[in-house]
């Protein structure tokens, strides 16, 4: 995995979001057009074998991913957004942080029964977020064909969180 | 303009995000590929007259047109972010809402000093982000050669704010 351009260009922002963690910082592969291009070809490569019928982008940086991968599958896009962004009726999903909780949202009418979905960010850490937008489809009848990641923080638990699932990552830490 | 597909998928939310408010609910353009594709095809048609050197989308629904966009013209996309979420040295442009301030955000080494940036986002309304944006731009050197919307409301100075810039758009309301 290590020949990804994009690997190369993430780089570390030490004590950030605070002291004592390190930061992956992507935002220098989306400055990259080529290495931009390979994520999502091979993201889209990863998801394309488990027959997804949507894509879901977890806010905000899995739009940045998912919008592009949607397009080329010519698939329905759902997004995935922090409690009170969406407009429409729609279903919520509360998970734990490490200290208090969060709150994921989507349209009620974002997914159809039998729908099967390729949930996408650009980062797997503790999978929180992750495996409630695996609750918020499941709760809509439909099912979770595959994860796709960009970067996975393998010394975290995220794996462990979605275990059963089938999760694809390009880059690993 | 009326022929695009996208205009007759977007729905009117009333009394959102508060009462009085009708908000423009794009989401259905996302779950129609080729609505979607449609959009990012002449919104890429647009912007690409102006010859830009990067693509800025403005979090976070700017990264879902942003993001295909700068990949289909081969540019590096840059994020504009709200208040604290981009790790890396950066530069920061308040504005104003009815009520208080926000702030924008962009990363120091974003762009290259006379970059030409085409700024994407979903919708212009009062057009306080997409300004902040352009302050942005010109903080470090480069120029904003073109705005690109999806959605217009003419109802609001959006199109005043940003006199003296390119602006181009899809679908007016």
């Amino acid at each position: 995995m290590a020949e990804l351009k994009a690997a190369s260009l993430i780089r570390d922002v030490p004590d950030f979001p605070k002291p004592g963690i390190v930061f992956k910082d992507i935002t220098p592969v989306l400055q990259h057009p080529e290495a931009f291009h390979e994520v999502v070809d091979k993201l889209t490569d990863i998801v394309a074998r488990h027959d997804p019928t949507a894509i879901m982008g977890i806010e905000s940086r899995g739009f940045i991913f998912g919008a592009p991968m949607a397009l080329k599958l010519n698939l329905p896009l759902v997004v995935a957004r922090k409690l009170g962004k969406l407009p429409y009726d729609r279903i919520t999903e509360e998970y734990s942080l490490e200290y208090g909780t969060n709150t994921i949202e989507i349209h009620s009418d974002a997914l159809k029964k039998a729908d099967r979905v390729a949930i996408v960010d650009d980062l797997l850490a503790t999978g929180g977020t992750a495996l409630a937008c695996a609750r918020l489809t499941e709760k809509l009848d439909a099912e979770v064909c595959v994860f796709a990641f960009m970067v996975e923080l393998s010394f975290l638990p995220g794996r462990h969180a979605l275990r059963g699932y089938n999760i694809g990552t390009l880059i690993e830490y």
